[in-house]
């Protein structure tokens, strides 16, 4: 037996890893994509670290990206219809984007120098029971191929069958960067969502925007519409469909220096948000656990996919080194203790996308418009998904809260 | 609404009245008995309270029993047979045991100078519907009377039917304290233990023996016997079957001044184990919440009990701060916040009495003879009983441990 095996050079496997190296557990990843494949290829997505994930990667020591210079420090929101809101939230501390194919490779190369195992191999479900016979632990960390089907779709927390978003995200020149430095979430009711992020790439710092539109609205085209077929005219819809929908990003493009960074930063598609058991039983009788995009998916439209997986390793990783004993009482600890942040993640995102938005949901925006101590308080909530949950899970305890602040 | 009612007056319900006090919110605890009434009548248990209880003691304002005079510091063990074994364990901060009927009046007294509201009154189940209506939360926080049956017993969780130890405890004059001063833990072989726990009663320094006695062994007899009908005879009985099973203790006895220290100070009677659901959805769609006793029973073995209901209160209470909306989602959080430790309690209670007891158990009492590392990990234990079920789950976990130590 030689230590954790972990599937995946995902941010969860990559935490999971530098976490038990921190403790001299010997642990080995798999993954299908060597470094040189992480850095290449097309942007993977546009996800943001949230404070409280730039402090575990400080805790990790991998934290090469100072926040002054690649952080940012508060979302800008606008609310379109007839009478359109546009009001700041802040941060307490600042949040972090950076490109993947720079991220990942980077950790991969600390994880390596700290004595971490990586095997360059494709792992299908199948090969799961044979390295559960070769590690004291398997985890899961990848939701690629047949990984999914090994970990059962939790009915009652996915309650959506279809993708909700269509997505077009991709990195951009040609935009000023909001002042103060932030992201900007723009909604266009009925169409959906604009995210524009401050993100760091080979190009240095660029513009990532991310489309979320809403099936069947204006805005689905952008993620059908093909790039590669005719490069200026992508970008001409683009620069269209925000003008017409998202109007505070559109004021900071220059058209004229407006195009995509490179023809490979862009990505298209949708996901099904889905949250599956923390768990399974091999037929040997031992676990294997599931942790980032295996275990949830969700909706980038709140930018907590990799800030949950995160989380989520992080708390495996304290439990694997404090009762190294992977039975199901194990496997129960490490559900119980992620599962507030994990599914308030996932429902708390869940509700973001539904159409239309419920009423407490705007009410709440409404407020965030007027007060700006509100709108600090759900703005500093991406950092602790479970207190806004705690305020968005029912129109009751919205209404308290907006009590609270004397509403 | 008036804040929070809190159904009885045991260390459950005042632990939590006064943490809720230290922050403001209102409380009202409903007691079948007045402050004079807990004071007197019939020894209640004999519980003792470990360090982390007393931390919360003392984080509450209430420790007003000093650890160096009415604190113990130990266990010492004897476990019975044909090569007896006799070692002890330390704690790292001691424990302290008080009888109840000065302990409870006193911190109710805290708790009424600190605006905490009381009210005398017996409370049954039918009660608790109004009682929502008239509070934001009522708490349930005594097993007494028809309580229980409001709250599901959860059969995977309560492996008896029927007591398994017939229990014996009084108070005595003429024991002389174990030196370091502690609580001996002696096990008679097929017949039950002893825990001679020195006691702070109302003749001062005093001994409590708590005899858990095997149904049909040769101590049940302990729990029949009528002190009122004979008191010389039950003491003798008491001498006798003491010196023929927990000879560690009968060696610190003098005989010529041995006696119970008054008639009430005796109880006799049994519990069955048991472990019910945290909270029920009343039928106005409000829910109530089961602490102490009401939601587990333990048999007193090891002394958790009390430990557990301040815990249990203690998690209660803040999530009662952090997060007022007492909807299912609230008592969800409070059921996994509070689970490990309280399950863990019962779990490990339960493995304490299965009768013959677990072979890995009696491992683990083997090596804690020969190794005082093991015995003071597995002494220090009964302030984290979830790190002590991590350790008793399985054999392969005790064997784990046990390798951990060298074994």
């Amino acid at each position: 037996m030689s230590g954790i095996g972990i599937i995946g050079s995902g941010v969860a496997g990559l935490h999971l890893g530098l976490l038990l190296r921190q403790h001299d557990v010997p642990v080995t990843i798999y993954s299908e994509k060597s470094a040189e494949q992480l850095a290449g290829g097309r942007l993977p997505n546009s996800v943001a670290h949230h404070n409280t994930t730039v402090l575990r990667e400080r805790a990790l020591g991998v934290e090469h990206w100072d926040l002054q210079e690649y952080g940012y420090f508060c979302h800008h929101h606008y609310l379109g219809g007839p009478h359109p809101l546009r009001f700041p939230g802040s941060f307490e501390a600042p949040s972090r984007a950076i490109d993947y194919r720079i991220y990942l490779p980077k950790l991969l190369e600390d994880y390596q120098e700290r004595g971490g195992e990586f095997q360059v191999r494709p792992i299908q479900a199948a090969d799961i029971l044979p390295l559960s016979e070769k590690h004291d632990l398997v985890v899961v960390g990848t939701g690629k191929g047949s990984m999914g089907a090994m970990f059962p779709r939790i009915a009652a927390k996915s309650p959506y069958d279809a993708p909700q978003r269509k997505l077009c995200v991709g990195l951009y020149h040609g935009i000023v960067r909001s002042e103060p430095r932030g992201v900007t979430m723009s909604v266009s009711p009925g169409h959906g969502e604009l995210l524009e992020i401050p993100m760091y790439s080979f190009e240095g710092h660029v513009t990532a925007l991310l489309f979320e539109n809403v099936p069947g609205g204006d805005l689905e085209v952008l993620a059908n519409a093909r790039y590669d077929e005719d490069p200026a005219a992508f970008e001409k819809l683009v620069l269209e469909k925000t003008q017409q929908h998202h109007p505070t990003v559109f004021e900071r493009i220059d058209p004229a220096r407006f195009r995509l960074t490179r023809p490979e930063d862009l990505l298209q598609g949708a996901v099904v948000p889905t949250v599956r058991e923390d768990y399974v039983r091999l037929p040997n009788g031992r676990y294997t656990i599931a942790v980032g995009d295996v275990h949830t998916v969700v909706d980038p439209v709140i930018g907590q996919g990799a800030n949950s997986a995160s989380y989520s390793a992080w708390e495996l990783g304290h439990a694997i080194v404090e009762d190294p004993n992977f039975d199901e009482r194990f496997c129960r600890k490490v559900a119980r203790r992620r599962r507030d942040r994990v599914h308030s993640i996932s429902d708390w995102t869940n509700l973001m996308i539904q159409t239309p938005p419920p009423p407490h949901l705007l009410e709440l925006f409404g407020a965030m418009a007027e007060n700006p101590a509100i709108a600090d308080e759900f703005t500093n909530n991406f950092n602790f998904p479970e207190r806004q949950w705690d305020i968005l899970a029912t129109p009751e305890r919205a209404r308290k809260f907006l009590a609270r602040h004397g509403r």
